[in-house]
């Protein structure tokens, strides 16, 4: 037994594959976000464009989250310095479960540490709640789901994404006295589609199964107050428990679930993920609860960044980029190739101070490499016709194929 | 199929177990620390002394934590953006996962969203790396590290707490050619004993085994840096993982693990629970950055936290209260049932101004349900005496036995 052999081989699979990662070392600049700083491999930081990331409408530097966030260290300190349970549960935690609940015109809201830790802990936790449950789960869920799913022990099938045929002769083929829970995301965030949520809801009621979807690339950024695709359907009240994050178009950190109370109760009451916990700094739920109320009043940082994500689009394929199909604010350009995608990401970063990191498996299934852009409100134009240049010249030193996906 | 009747058992079987809990709504005065504010039931705030909090030393409201968090706040803003890997990778990130590495004269750190997830992720990554591995896990660990070996699917004994006989029983009946991990933790929060780290590390070297040590509630506690009990006891060149949070003595919020750069490698680039989930926000890193820099050059907050905790354990075993027979800082007092202990709690904080929860099953087994005590630096003489005499007050009120653990 060597156990370094063993470590050693798992990370030479990674480089054969040529999909070690390597992380970017950045800084943001405040107040001047998309730009940024870059500390890897220069001699000092070097300003950079950050096109890859998920604070889609840059709450993260919104002076009104800011001013929130300095006035809870003032106030309370930096940490809660306990579980929910145990000393660290406090008036701003209530105060944003609050403000999420009527988000999603719920009962009520329960906050996690992260997205990942919602998915994971109140997916395992409901179903071993309900003796015998069967998950219906899109075969594109994220990563979390998935965990929630494998630890709670309990049945899968897994349904082909968005197959509304599948899933439906999934259903059927169950027990009517079983108890069933169909979970899905409604913005898939690498191929940037949606989830036909309506239908979906239309199977649960038809087959008696509860409806869990997560939100987390769609809140802040759809429907009139920002409460996500759900909200910009009218579907919310179809469905059982909404998941979303903090760390997204909210710029903050955290994730969160929001139900009817009896749900919301039994997941506080029963998940180890959410009991045996630090719960998050009440310096980060204040700047939630800012950011949440004005994304429910304004819709100009929304309507900005969907005007960009298409002014991107459009502008990739006037250039014979071969920009994914995506309806959504998520712009993707398929490489199809781990090394070339990695190639393509390091050339922008040295040559062009644009960066954009590669996605590779496990992220995205193998031979749909590729770059994910998210242009958000304060992406200029002029950065935008950088961008598409770059790239251009790019493909064309490369030899890559044209609009080979679009 | 009737979700909600199923749903309401769930949460009906704690009321009648007596232990459904209710969190306190409460806010700390920054810079008055244990004082606090309470919400509950009151009209207005009520002003409360803190008694059951992890933040051990009061770094949640040093002025240098503070001062790092706001300047990363102006800096940078809010929330990281992205996972470690899609433009959540700050400058901050890397320099406290030096910093924690440094701490343990371990090679490498790595972070995460929390002290559980760091368990959990860690934990079922490393097992699921080692073909056939069995896990000996003492039977006194976290539900985070118990949700990571469940998660990992491997093999596990259970020994019996701090028992290296049984340990050795069981590290002896299993092939010499299968991988072994030994998990345990340093300190024991609800008792406050301390495990034999020497002695569990002979056995790991006589049967080939890994080390694993949660040194949650030790870090920034014990050795002359606040590296826990592996630097006390000169023991951490003897682990291979060490697992920290920085949400009790350091006062923040997020967890780690410190181990070679082989074993960091691993977990950063095959744990999920890692790589699919927002890194911490800058603002938190900054904030432990500093936490951690200070906890290694003073040891006066540790100095008067022991100081303070052996003054309280001396008053109430004065006094007769059935203090536990505890090695550390945390005072547990016995109750030995949920309701009495929730009663206890509850006189305590509308009478007296004193918060303490009780703690009951799944935290503690059941019949050993208990009041613990966190003295920090910044608790007076004055008010551990008052706590003192609301406790003899209230034993007397209820007929509670006197030093029936002691």
């Amino acid at each position: 037994m060597n156990y370094d052999k063993i470590f050693d081989a798992a990370i030479d699979r990674l480089h054969t594959e040529g999909r070690y990662r390597v992380f970017i070392d950045i800084l943001r600049n405040k107040g001047a976000y998309p730009n940024a700083r870059c500390f890897h491999g220069h001699n000092g930081p070097k300003p950079i464009t950050v096109w890859c990331s998920n604070d889609y409408l840059a709450m993260g530097q919104h002076p009104k989250v800011i001013e929130a966030m300095e006035e809870a260290l003032h106030d309370v300190g930096a940490g809660s310095g306990g579980t929910r349970n145990i000393g660290g549960n406090t008036h701003y935690h209530i105060q944003l479960e609050r403000e999420l609940a009527d988000l999603h015109g719920k009962e009520g809201a329960l906050l996690f540490t992260s997205g990942y830790v919602s998915n994971d802990a109140t997916l395992s936790t409901l179903a071993k709640l309900l003796p015998g449950c069967v998950i219906f789960s899109d075969e594109l869920n994220h990563a979390s789901m998935i965990a929630g799913i494998r630890n709670s022990g309990c049945e899968k099938r897994i349904f082909r994404h968005n197959d509304l045929e599948h899933l439906e002769e999934l259903l059927a083929a169950e027990d009517p006295d079983v108890p069933k829970l169909i979970a899905f995301e409604s913005v898939y965030s690498m191929d940037g589609d949606v989830a036909p949520v309506h239908a979906i809801c239309d199977l649960s009621e038809e087959y008696n199964a509860l409806t869990y979807v997560d939100e987390v690339h769609a809140v802040g950024m759809y429907g009139p107050r920002g409460g996500g695709i759900t909200e910009r359907d009218e579907a919310a009240h179809r469905i059982d428990i909404i998941e979303g994050t903090l760390g997204k178009a909210f710029g903050v950190m955290g994730g969160y679930v929001a139900a009817d109370t009896r749900i919301i109760d039994c997941i506080r009451s029963y998940a180890p993920g959410f009991i045996f916990t630090t719960s998050l700094s009440p310096v980060l739920a204040a700047g939630v609860l800012a950011s949440v109320r004005h994304l429910k009043s304004s819709s100009e940082e929304r309507d900005a960044q969907h005007a960009n994500a298409n002014a991107l689009k459009q502008a990739m394929k006037d250039r014979g980029l071969p920009v994914m199909d995506s309806t959504t604010h998520i712009v993707p350009l398929m490489v199809g190739d781990p090394v070339r995608a990695k190639k393509i990401s390091d050339i922008l970063l040295a040559e062009y101070g644009i960066y954009v990191q590669p996605i590779n498996f496990p992220t995205v299934p193998r031979g749909t490499e590729r770059l994910r852009f998210t242009p958000g409100p304060a992406h200029t134009e002029s950065m935008m016709a950088d961008l598409v240049d770059a790239l251009a010249e790019i493909w064309d030193r490369l030899n890559l194929q044209v609009a080979e996906a679009a």
